[in-house]
Order: C-alpha cells, then sequence, then structure tokens
C-alpha cells in the first residue's frame, strides 16, 4: 500500500473513532442533547462548508467531521446492530444484474418472499425502493399499466379520465405521484373512470388502519387496484395484526421498515401480488448494454429493469441483517413493545391533569394544556391561545436540545403533538421524561 | 452502557475490521479477484440467507458478513476518502427540515451553488437524487409543469400531445420517464407538441457528446425544456469543458458524481437554472406535519417538499468530503487523468493487431478480433462469429474473477466492449494488463 493510502487509512481508522464514540455511544446517551440548536445565518458561520481551489489538511477535516458531527440531530439509539449498513457503503453495490451484486440479488429474493409471506401472499413480487414515496409511484404506475397498458406507449391522452381514491388522511405521497404521473390532484379523490383506491395501515398523524377487508370488497368489485401503505411491521405480531386483517386482498405494499423497524434510512419495500411479471412488463426499457440476452447464466436473476432506476441500493441488507440477527421473534417483540409503551403512555397521560388526548390509534396525538389555559375551554381566546402553546414548546425543546417531536394543525384542530413509539430502547422512565419535560417547558405558558 | 449493548459494540467493531481488511484493503488489490463467481443456485446453497424465527449468535453472523463480502463485487479502489460515506449512514439522516438536518441543509446549499457556478449560472435551485434517472424524471416533470401547470391539478387531458426529443444514444431513462409520466413511450421521438428536448454530454456507450449551442438555440427558438444529461464532471477539467460548449444555456442538468467521480453511491444531484422555485411549485404537497409556517426560523431552510418524497439521503456529504479534501484542482487532475489515459489506452490498442476500434469519443469502444478471424472480414460468417467473442471473453473474465466490463450490441454493430476510464488510480500497467488479458482470454475463440 503506498503512502497516500496509508494516510487515507489513518483518516479512516480516527473517523471511524469519532463515529463510535460521538454518534453512537454519545448520540444515544439520552444525557446528551438531541440536537445543539443554531440558527441557519450562525451556524454557517460555524462551520467550514466552502469548498476551495486546494485539498484541506487531515486534521482540518477531522474537525470538520467532529463539527458536523456536533451540529447535526442525533438519530441514534444503542441499536448496534442497524450500524452493519455501513457494510453496504464499503460494498458500495449497486443491484441491477446478477453478475454485479450476486448475493444481494438471493437476499433480496429472500427478504421480499419473507415480507411477502406475512402479508399472505404466497408468490408475488416486489423491489427495494428509495423511500415509501417512491413505493407508492410504483404501486400507481403498476395500477395504470394493469388497468390501460397501452399509456406506456401512446400516453393518457388514449385513455379516459383516470381517478384515484384515497382517505382525508392517506399519505401526501399518493397526491405527488398522482401529479407526477400525469393524473392531476383534482383526479384523486373524485371523478371518472377510477383505477387505483389507497388504504392506508397507521396514518401518518394519528396511526389509523383503515378497515381493508371493506375497501377490498369495492375494489374486487369494480375491479381497481388495491394499494396499501403503511403499517406493514405490524404483521410481526401476532397479537396486533388483526389491524390489518384483509391486507392479503391488496394488490401492492408499500412497507417502511426503515420507519417501525428502525434498520436505518433508507430501506423500503415495495410488494406486489401479481404473479405475470407486470413490475418488468411496465418499467423495463429492454437496454442491451445491461440485460443482454446472450449472457451465460439465467438472467431472471437480473433484475435490474424491473426498477424505474437502473440500479438500486442494496438495502435489504439492512433488514435481512437485522432479521437474522434477533430473529423473526425478536422483531415481534419489538413490535409487541411499542404497542405497549403507546399504551403505557396514554395511560400515564391520563393520570396528568395538562394534556389533553384525541380519540386514540397507534399514534398518541394530544394537546398540552398549561396552568393559564386550564378551565378555560369555553372562553374565547382559547383555541387561539391554544394554537401556540405547541409551537412555543417546540421551539424551547429544540434550543435545549432535549426532545425531538413534531406539532400540527388537522381538519379544524389546532396545532397538537403527534406522539409515535418506536425505539426497542424505550422504558418507563422515558415516559415519564417525555411527560415531565413537556411540563417544564410549557408550564408557564 | 448494558451488556446487550456493550455484545452489539463489540460486533460493530469486528465487522468494521472485516470491512477494512476484506473490503477495502483486499478488495483494492489488483491481485485479488474481481468477484468469486458462483451462479446463482450454487451460490444459494453457499450462503445462508434464510431468516428464522429466533435471532442467530454473534460468531455465526460475523461469519455470514465475511461470506457476503467474498461471494460481492469489489467496487473498491484505494480511495479512502470516499470511505467517509459511513459517517451518512452512521448519521442516519433524512433530510427535509433545517431542524432535522441543519447541517446538511447548509451543506446541500453550497454543493449545489457550486456545482451550478461550474455549469455557468450564476443562480437557480437543486437538489441531490437518488441517482441520475430520477434526476431526469424531476426535470421532465418540471418542464412540463413550466409549459402546462394545469397538468399538476388537472392532468394530462386537460392539454394537447406532448412530445419529447432525445437521440437515438440518450440514456433510457428518459424513456422510463416518459412512460412513467402518462406522456407515452411512443411521444418521445415524434409529434404533437414539443416541451422538452433531452441532450447528453457523454452517451452511456460511446461516451458522445451532443452539440448543445445547436440544441440550445433551437430549444430557445421554440421555448422548449432543455436538459442535459450527465457529463457534469468534465467542468472540472479546463482543457477539456469545451466539449460541452453551451451548457449554460441548459434548462436543467443532471450530474452524478457517483460515476467520474466515484464518489461513492448514492450521490446525484439534479441542477436547475430556474429562479421562480418551481422545484416547489411543482413538487409541493404542503403537508403541515412537516411544514409549518409558524416555525420559530426562516422555513425557507426546510427544503423537503421540493423532493417527490419526503426527505432525502444526505448524499451532500460524500460529495463534499471528497472536494473538501482534494480541492477543485484535485477533482479537475483526475478528470484530466481519466481523459490522458483514455487516450492512452487508444494509443496501445493501436499497437495491436487484434482490436478493432469504433469511432472515438470519451469512452473506448472496440471489438477484440481473435486470431482465427483476422483478416476474414469479408466472409460470410465473420459478423455472426464475432459477435459471440465479447461474450465468450466476459464468460470466461467472470468465471476467473480478473476483470469487469460489460459487452452490448448497438445499432447493427455485433457485440462489442464499451471500455471507461474512471479511477483515479489507473496506470500504464493497468492498460497494459486489460489489453493482454483481452488477448489472454480470447486468443483461441
Amino acid at each position: 500500500m503506498n503512502d497516500k493510502n496509508k494516510i487515507g487509512q489513518r483518516f479512516l481508522n480516527d473517523t471511524f473513532k469519532v463515529i463510535m464514540e460521538e454518534v453512537l455511544s454519545k448520540g444515544a446517551d439520552v444525557k446528551e442533547k438531541v440536537c445543539e440548536w443554531r440558527d441557519p445565518a450562525e451556524l454557517r458561520r460555524l462551520l467550514d462548508l466552502e469548498l476551495l481551489e486546494d485539498g484541506q489538511p487531515h486534521d482540518h477535516l477531522l474537525q470538520q467531521v467532529k463539527e458536523m458531527v456536533k451540529y447535526s440531530v442525533k438519530t441514534n439509539h444503542p441499536r448496534f446492530y442497524n450500524q452493519l449498513r455501513f457494510l453496504t457503503e464499503a460494498l458500495n453495490t449497486s443491484q441491477y444484474t446478477y453478475e454485479v451484486a450476486p448475493v444481494f440479488v438471493l437476499m433480496e429474493d429472500v427478504v421480499l418472499s419473507k415480507l411477502r409471506s406475512l402479508v399472505g401472499w404466497s408468490d408475488g413480487d416486489g423491489i427495494f425502493c428509495p423511500g415509501g414515496s417512491v413505493s407508492n409511484i410504483y404501486a400507481m404506475n403498476l395500477a395504470r399499466y394493469r388497468a390501460f397498458p397501452q399509456v406506456k406507449l401512446k400516453g393518457l391522452w388514449s385513455v379516459p379520465r383516470l381517478a384515484v381514491f384515497t382517505s382525508e388522511e392517506g399519505h401526501y405521497s399518493i397526491c405527488k405521484a398522482a401529479s407526477m404521473q400525469g393524473i392531476g390532484l383534482e383526479n384523486v379523490f373524485l371523478g371518472a373512470v377510477p383505477f387505483l383506491v389507497s388504504a392506508t395501515s397507521g396514518t401518518t398523524i394519528h396511526g389509523a388502519f383503515d378497515p381493508l377487508d371493506l375497501i377490498a370488497d369495492i375494489c374486487e368489485k369494480y375491479g381497481l387496484w388495491m394499494l396499501l401503505g403503511g403499517g406493514g411491521s405490524v404483521l410481526f405480531s401476532k397479537k396486533h395484526r388483526h389491524l390489518m386483517k384483509g391486507i392479503e386482498r391488496a394488490d401492492s405494499m408499500t412497507w417502511n421498515p426503515h420507519k417501525m423497524l428502525l434498520t436505518g434510512l433508507q430501506c423500503s419495500a415495495f410488494l406486489l401480488k401479481d404473479t405475470t411479471d407486470l413490475l418488468k412488463h411496465c418499467h423495463c426499457a429492454n437496454v442491451t448494454y445491461l440485460f443482454q440476452k446472450d449472457k451465460f447464466y439465467d438472467v431472471s436473476f437480473d433484475t435490474g429493469d424491473k426498477s424505474i432506476q437502473c440500479g438500486h441500493k442494496v438495502d435489504c441488507l439492512k433488514l435481512w441483517l437485522m432479521w437474522k440477527a434477533v430473529g423473526t421473534r425478536g422483531l415481534e417483540e419489538r413490535v409487541d413493545k411499542a404497542f405497549f409503551y403507546t399504551r403505557y403512555l396514554v395511560q400515564e397521560m391520563k393520570k396528568k391533569e395538562g394534556f389533553q388526548l384525541q380519540p386514540q390509534f397507534m399514534n398518541v396525538c394530544f394537546w398540552f394544556i398549561p396552568p393559564s389555559l386550564r378551565g378555560k375551554q369555553n372562553s374565547d381566546y382559547y383555541q387561539e391561545r391554544l394554537s401556540k402553546v405547541a409551537p412555543a414548546i417546540k421551539e424551547r425543546m429544540v434550543r435545549q436540545g432535549s426532545m425531538m417531536i413534531g406539532y400540527q394543525p388537522q381538519a379544524g384542530r389546532v396545532n397538537f403533538f403527534p406522539m409515535i413509539v418506536h425505539s426497542p430502547q424505550i422504558s418507563e422512565q422515558d415516559v415519564h421524561f417525555l411527560l415531565n419535560e413537556i411540563e417544564r417547558l410549557g408550564g408557564d405558558l
């Protein structure tokens, strides 16, 4: 190894130390701040982001790495198996033919088929996508292709106006997909020839589950594609999978192990029940320089043309390794634990005076009512002032770096906190910390 | 730290050792095989891919990691700075609001603006995408939106039939995008109302550069969106950037630093000249739970709604760190070196009897003519037999693990090798190894 490489290797070793100490150990320590907050202008001054004509020396770069870590939001918890995603980066593999990614073509096949069997499909297809929004784009494209294959060649002008159905609380990626695919936002809720119904298990805000069997009845009756988004990981739980009863009747499923299972970003599977190679027929461009037919092995293992990209990252490894490490049973325990602590949070919240809960689904949506507003719910100013409580608590929380929870208004309800319990490391203590911290931050509002 | 975490941490340390030794050091050693080839069925037997009810012990997992590395294609060369992409994995950040990714929102801004200035745009917009194909999808969607904003709401039925222009050798992602977006493949080359011309700098196979100024003249005259794909990294080279003369007249640019600059997958920027916030207007869904207007900081730093996903990975870090480490000058040297060795390869190839070159662009496309076919170019069987030479050499190459080059037929030309020289580690020796190895593998055909 030459000198340049030795220097590079030392730098990589030093950086790995920073990653281990600052990102993984400290980042997972509940006594450390979630984020060292700085306003954009100040942060720009603190970091040396400028790109120069000349390269920078080792020590300066390492210092930059430390600064970067310091001012980034710590997303880590002590879940070290997930860190094996380093391996995907080290291998730097893109997945499109068997030749370039033999291990991962086989691994993806195993993981997808295991996920499908949890859905209840003995056969089918699927692919890992760069996130759930892209999975939903896939589903909409396949649904359209199944209903009107001529769109691939002749465009939407060759078919009647199409319509997509979803619920008010469905994920906004459905709207993005409809506009991207030339269907138009105004055709998402109403009119014309329906071809797709988008159902959700675990809506983004409330974590509500659509009645899948009822939706499937309608889809079957009218021949519509039933797209199911979210909730997949609940299927690991024998205790809770009834929430998704009827799921095996869906046509496709968007499943994000990087959410509830925390596999590390990105890890998102698109699954489908179809066995007619729709994924390939709909997306293939049959380029000759990657997908030659005169190869010396079975080219059905060259799965790249199923993708809307060319290659896709070997994201299956993240889920595979976690699954291999803790087993199906371990994943089930995590999901059950999330449900347990969600209920525990609700139970403890009910014991306190200042918390007002919304109707309960998988997520805990609530307002904190500061002492100054308690018992004033009939006064003129109540809603107006309550709407300012969550943003004010959030600002203090971020500036002090103690927690990271979002807030939002919805359907006439003023700003509230939607709380999702996922981490396999959560404890009773964390639940009490959360409640006490909100009381501390918002007590004087 | 509890016991479970200590075990996890030890596992991570052990895996890091495997990454350093097996993936990065051995993987970069030219004496090691590129890939330990196994047929799909055999590889499935060799690997323990099955996912079980129970988790697996540490040692077994580590063994699996080693097997995985062994049978994966080694994409690494001794370019250790790139390995800093571990940091993006460790931080596990998704980029959509300033709160969740303060460092990377600012960093992306710096990198995109630096890339734009190389293009020649003093202002504009942009975003990092999961690969170049997705960047092209972005461009097509924005072009359509600029020409016919009503498509976002009313769909394609509200506008005349649209047409996209590209060259025969343009990247197939344009076709994928057109079919995905409901425009239809048959509208890619001909007819109706044109709204987009797709130009390419460095075509996939030959590395040919479209005449950008001539294309820009036509686009300006008819008000068409000029999408430019590829070639971006050539702009670092003062010596070679003339190949892209006229680039500043394009409307958007798809730039993949993970190709010529080898930053590690994925790292792909979509750049645009527009200053009217088109990226946001075209893609926004204005969801309230992420992009609240009543935040305590300047929400123009919450860039997530520009994306067709929600968050995107902090891929800008990979390019930023490499750029910071070697400087603009260092990147220029790499590009110049790639051109130098491309020419060197051509020069050395011309000295040999058995190599026949195609017209020369950035990539070196050639046939190897085995001794048995030399001087027989007028015989009936020549093309037929020549078409089998590249696949046969490729099979031997893969099975022996000595190199990894693709082959392909194109436009009436039988199977040939398209060779791209990118690695900053390449030497005269490597060029001679390549030529000798092809002679060795194909000498008896």
